[in-house]
């Protein structure tokens, strides 16, 4: 079915280095019509230097050609690496000739989409494989290193073993009672193994809001009254000059995001408008931006630097429900009042556990500790390399609609329904979990463009 | 004296594949330390594919890793490339680890200079691999090429040869006339074996205007009066709006600069302020810059849309005097006295042998022809690979001092002089020329880091 041999850029121009990829059947036969060499009978895993050269003799490029011979591939495919110097002029000569003499340039994602196909990686995985690329720190490497490396494979084909094994239990069920005419068995052995498959895949499911966060960043609005010092405290933590500061009350109307790097994982930090009450519609829009965004949040941090009202610390405590609050006393520099506010604070009620921390974002006093605390409210699950956190909106949907379809297990397993129908919810439970992986290469051809139009081409 | 290991990145990040290259001899110590595989005893140009690890066992990538032998590599040295999925975090995560376990980051161009240290590449081949990453088409390629494989080099050694057989020759004639106490012998044959050097030298040198020209970009002036359609034709040739057009006369007053591709060959087109009577301060500063656009071009384009006066003519050919004239009569789909234009233009004395050409750059009338005259106005020597055009300004320098000094022995040879001071003058010119390619490694150590800080890091 694969049959075109694929050509592309593997790296950016502009370094010491290029990288053209090949993969395909025709691939040794290719190369060796442009390369000094004849490389038809090059063993597997072998470095050839050489030259690239024109139909008319010119010369290329001096290059190194790695061979990789199938099925012990990337793709599974004869496949090769031209490794030439960095020009743009050579690497597009390059690929040039390649297509002259019959390969094809790939699509984005081609390479990996090929591995999938010949079996090399499941589905989670090649996406894995994506996210990979895009990994900025370490929380993100760490599921997507985790998610190549197959943890999220193996949970899965432990719920395939478990949903056929309670398949099996059914089907004797079944036999027992054509053959022997008897009752249906006690279901309690069944209900509680599909009961066990529902957590887990439930488990699966919610770690979907942590993945999401450590993909995107955890969001963090920032708020408080105008001149709390927002925009100081947001540029002192992703040192630099994002957001524009002055004296003038009300000078931040947009929202503005930032992202910083804490422990390894990333905050996305939205300095939002002043709370006040204003006449000003423009800025009247960025207090509703605000609201929108401290009820997107995971976490508010709230500037205090003078004594809130009751009103405005039940605002606050209402917006802050369902979220981490942590509040900050600014400027620590200036003010000599700190310590009688935190007792007035922390004497609220609905603040006492509540962490608050003096800071100057001037001084730098306690911004290590307000990182920290930052960090802590996030609440991330310890994350080591086998844990799986889902992070990807496709697995997710097909993990919420597998979680409803075992319910449909348990339920007609609990309502005495017949076996026969019951095998059949399992067989879509099944099913919906394949789709995550892949498995029997029955995803719909539009699922695998759409996930390996998202790679970069080389890849 | 190289006993660093060396790590850098030589490819730049945000690609699929991301390259990390170690140099030295503790390359596969180190590699193995961080690496799954034991690879000590790896053979020669094999791949090996694995898993990099911290020493707390986290993975930070799956990889490929090849293996190069001392003295079969770039650099002569043991070392490897290792490559990784492109993603930032995973590559400063390598590079952090194999500089943990003792590997030192590279240099700009510490790579190729440990290759020309140990006797790979001489200098002249050394800076041929800069040229080649840099070469943005075929004739900067060719010359860059051309060099690395080191036809440069041979011709070098030829003349190096030819030097050292007129030493011998001297010599001879020294031993006849102590012995047997005889005149000078005739020394016709050794005058013309100096002058052919000298010929080939001076030839070579000659070469390096081309070669600067070539790398640079040859020098294209556009001029003629204001409102001609100089900056309308500017961006028809380079197929992008880069000049302001307007109709207002004088709207260009600095010269804009940009590069067009005609057969494989750079030219710098430079867009200069119309030429006229003006007593616009800033304008007159804009004419000052076109005379010295005039200056420093190879070749003048002169756009005419109406007849131009007997001075303006004299003007212009008094400028063009050692340069090529091309006069392009504008705005062909407007103008119905094109052929009027011509006769009166050709009948004059001085331009009787300048091209001229009606064009339109609205309908792209005589475009393409206006290009090839451009490239023939060029008169570029044919170029193949093997041709040896100078193109760096330090092997030009040598080339003009050994020019000197083989005057000095050809004078010498002419006035009698005694052989022994001869000698002495052909010993410096046999190490001027041993300076372009750095023989003996006698290259003083400033001049290899001029020439190796001009690289990227890792090659």
């Amino acid at each position: 079915m694969q049959s075109d041999t694929i050509c592309a850029l593997a790296t950016p121009t502009g370094g010491a280095i290029g990288i053209v990829r090949i993969s395909g059947e025709q691939t040794l036969d290719i190369l060796s019509k442009i390369f000094s060499k004849e490389l038809r009978e090059a063993k597997p895993n072998t470095i050839h230097h050489g030259y690239i050269k024109t139909a008319s003799g010119e010369t290329i490029d001096e290059v190194l050609v790695s061979i990789f011979r199938s099925p012990h591939s990337y793709t599974g495919e004869d496949s090769a690496e031209i490794s030439c110097h960095g020009s743009r002029y050579i690497l597009n000569n390059v690929l040039e000739l390649l297509v002259a003499n019959g390969c094809r340039m790939a699509n984005p994602g081609e390479y990996t989409q090929r591995a999938y196909l010949n079996g090399k990686l499941d589905l989670s995985q090649a996406e894995a494989v994506a996210d990979l690329i895009a990994s900025t720190n370490k929380a993100t490497h760490q599921m997507a290193m985790g998610q190549l490396r197959g943890h999220f494979s193996s949970e899965l084909s432990l719920l395939r073993e478990q949903l056929l094994r309670l398949t099996s239990l059914l089907e004797l069920e079944l036999d027992f009672s054509e053959h022997e005419d008897i009752e249906f068995a006690d279901r309690t052995e069944l209900s509680t193994l599909a009961q066990t498959i529902d957590t887990r895949i439930t488990t699966l499911s919610h770690s979907f809001e942590t993945g999401q966060a450590i993909k995107q960043g955890i969001p963090v609005a920032i708020v408080g009254k105008t001149n709390a010092g927002k925009s100081t405290l947001l540029n002192c933590l992703i040192h630099d000059e994002r957001a524009i500061v002055s004296d003038i009350h009300g000078t931040t109307r947009d929202t503005i995001e930032d992202f910083i790097d804490i422990n390894g994982v990333t905050f996305r930090l939205i300095d939002t408008a002043g709370l006040r009450q204003t006449t000003d519609a423009i800025e009247q829009i960025g207090i509703q931006r605000t609201h929108a965004a401290i009820e997107k949040s995971r976490i508010i941090l709230w500037l205090v630097d003078a004594e809130p009202t009751d009103e405005e610390i039940k605002n606050i405590a209402e917006r802050s429900n369902d979220k981490s609050l942590i509040i900050a006393l600014t400027k620590s520099d200036l003010s000599t009042h700190h310590n009688e506010l935190l007792t007035i604070l922390h004497k609220h009620p609905t603040l006492q556990s509540t962490p608050i921390i003096p800071i100057s974002a001037k001084t730098g006093h306690n911004i290590k500790q307000l990182e920290q605390t930052i960090y802590n409210a996030a609440n991330l699950p310890t994350l080591t390399e086998t844990d799986v956190i889902v992070n990807n909106a496709r697995h997710y949907h097909s993990l919420l609609t597998a979680h409803e379809n075992i319910q449909l297990v348990i339920e007609g397993l609990n309502n005495n329904l017949s076996g026969d129908l019951i095998a059949e919810d399992l067989r879509i439970v099944l099913s919906d979990l394949a789709n995550i992986t892949g498995d029997g290469q029955i995803t719909p051809k539009e699922t695998l463009n759409n996930i390996f139009s998202l790679f970069c081409v080389g890849k």
